[in-house]
C-alpha cells in the first residue's frame, strides 16, 4: 500500500470549515481512495474579492492503485 | 505556581469548533484547574470513519496543585 | 507598491471564525488597504474569563501609501 | 533543467528502510528519472492493521522532460 | 472519542528500528488502546554507555476511554 | 531502558533561570529519574499578576521503571 | 474555486533569478491558470556540473478548472 | 538602546534584489535609524499583475529614540 | 477585546534578564495595556561594542483600546 | 566543560543504519571525545549512483579538551 | 564517502546572488571536494557599512578525504 | 569578508548566563575576530552530574581571515 499527498486550497465566502470541505470535495470528486486530509493554513483574501473569502491550505493523502 | 500541559486530540463529526471543545471538556472532566489551551493541529479522518470526522489536536495547560 | 503586516488577536465568545472577524473588523477600522490576513495561531482562554474565549492570531498585510 | 517532487507514503510490515523502499518502487514503476528523495516522516500504524506497519513519508525528485 | 499523545524515549544497543520498537512495546504494556507513533527525533547516546545505543522519540497517540 | 517526557512551566518573580528551577524543583518532587531537561519557551506575565511572573517552559525527561 | 500547488526546482548557471524564472516558465507551459509561486529553498550545485548551477524551489499555486 | 522590527513587503517587476531594496528604500524614508534587515520570504504575483510581481518580505530593525 | 503584538529587542551590559526588563520598560513607557511578552531569540553582540552586549529579542502583546 | 557541533553526512548501499554509523565511525577516527549525535536528516540518493545510496546527516557533539 | 558540512557568511556590495558567490569562492579556496551549498539565510546590513551589504549565510557540504 | 559560523555547548553550575559565557570565553581563547553568538537551546543536565548543571548551546560567528 503506498499513498500520495497533494496539496490543494479551498475557498469560501462563509467559514474556514466550508473553505476546508471544499477542497475535500474537489479532491474526492477526481480521487478514488482518500483517507484523511491535513490543515496547513488558514488565511482570508480582501482585496480582490467582493466579500471576504477565506481558504483553507489542506494536504489531502489517497492510495495509489496498485 | 507550576503548570503542566497535556496533548489532547478532540473529534466531532459536526466542525473543528466543535472537536476543540470536546477535547476541553474531556480535560475540564479530569482536571481542576485548566487555564488555556491551544491549537496545535486540524485535520479530518476519512476512510475510516462513515462521515467525515473532524479533529483538533490541542495542548492544554493547567494547575499543578500544591 | 510596498506593503505593511501587522500583528493582531482577535477573541469571542462564539467561534475561532468570529474571533478572526474581529481581529479584520479592527483592522479596517484603521487602516484602508487590508489586503489579506494569515491565520498564526488559534487557542482558548479558559481561567481568566467566564466563559471559553476563543482567540485568533493574525497577520494583517495591507498596503502603504506613498 | 527542471525537476518536480511529489510525496509518497510508502508501509511495509518489517521496517522503515523497507517501507522508505517501498515508495521510491512505486515511484520508479512511474517515472523515467528519479534523482533522490528525502525522508520527511516516520511513523507507525497499530490500531487499524494485524501487526505493526511502518511508514515513511518521502518526497521524490524527478527530473521533467523537455 | 478523545485521543491523548505522550511522549516516550526508546533505546536499543542493535538498530533505530529495535528502540522504535521498544518505546512501542513499552506503551503498549500500559495503555489499552494505541493507535499509531510518530517518530520525533533519533540520536545515538556513545560517552555515557559501552556500546552505541540507538534513540528514538516517539509520540504515542491513544484513545481515552469514556 | 525507556524514558518519559512531560511538559512543565515554571514560574517565578525573580528571573528565568528561577522559573526554570521551580519547575525542575517540582518534576523531582514526583518523580525518581530525572535525567535533564531542556527549555522549551520563555515568557513574562503581566497584566494578571501585581509584578512580573518569569514563565519557563520545560520539557523533563525521565527514566520509567520496568 | 480551488486552487493545486506543486512543486518545481527550476535550474540556471546565471542567477537565482533566473532559476526560479525557469521554474515558473516551465509551471506555465503546461498549466493555465498560475496564479503566484513561493520560493522555498535556494542551492548551488557545483561538483555533478561544469559551472555553478543555481537551483531555486518553488511550489507553483494554479487554480483547478471546474 | 532598544532596537524594534517591522515587516514589510517589498515588490518589483525586476528581480528579488530590487524588491528588497524597494522595501528597504521605504523604511528608510519614514524611520532614522535602520540598522539592518533580514529576508523572511520570497514569492512572485502572477495572476493580478501584467508582468511577473518579484515580491521581498522583509523584517527592518531600527533603533528607537529615547 | 483586540491585542496587538510589537517586536522589540533590548540590550543590556549584565545579563539576558536585564536585556528583557529593559525591553519590557520600554514598551510600558509608550503603551498603557501590556499583557504579557514571549522571548524570541537571545544573543551577544561582541565586535562592535565595548564589553559583551546581551540582547532579548521579545514580542509584547498589548491590548488596543476601543 | 564545553562541547563542540560538527555535523557530517554518512552514506552506505545498505540501510539509513549503516549510513549513520559511518558517520559516527569516522567521527571518532579523527576526535577523542564524542559523546552522542542527532539525526538531523535522512535521504537516498539514486540517479549518480549505481544502487541507491542511503544517507544520514548527523550532527556529532564532542567535548573540547582544555 | 563521508561529507562534512560547515557554514558561512559571503558579503557584497552588489547583491545577494554576488554574496553567496563570495562565501563559494572563500569555500573553494581551502577545500578541495565542495559538492553544493544550501542558502539559509538572506540579510542587508547597513548600519555600520557605508553602502548596503548583501549577505548570504550559505551551508557548505564537502566530501572529506579517506 | 566572509564570515564562519560554529556551535559550542557552554556548561556551568551556576546559570545559563554563565554557560553561555564560558562558550563564549572558549571561542575567544582560540578565535581572533568573533562578532556574535546567538543561543540556540538551552537546558539542564541531571542525571550525570553532582549538581544541576547549565547548559547553552551557542552558534558564534567570526570573521575569516584573507
Amino acid at each position: 500500500m503506498v499513498f500520495k499527498k497533494i496539496t490543494l486550497i479551498g475557498t469560501s465566502t462563509e467559514s474556514f470549515d466550508d473553505a476546508a470541505d471544499n477542497a475535500i470535495d474537489r479532491a474526492e470528486d477526481t480521487l478514488d481512495n482518500v483517507y484523511w486530509i491535513e490543515i496547513d493554513e488558514l488565511g482570508v483574501e480582501i482585496a480582490s474579492v467582493e466579500n471576504r473569502e477565506y481558504q483553507a491550505e489542506v494536504t489531502v493523502a489517497f492510495e495509489l492503485e496498485d
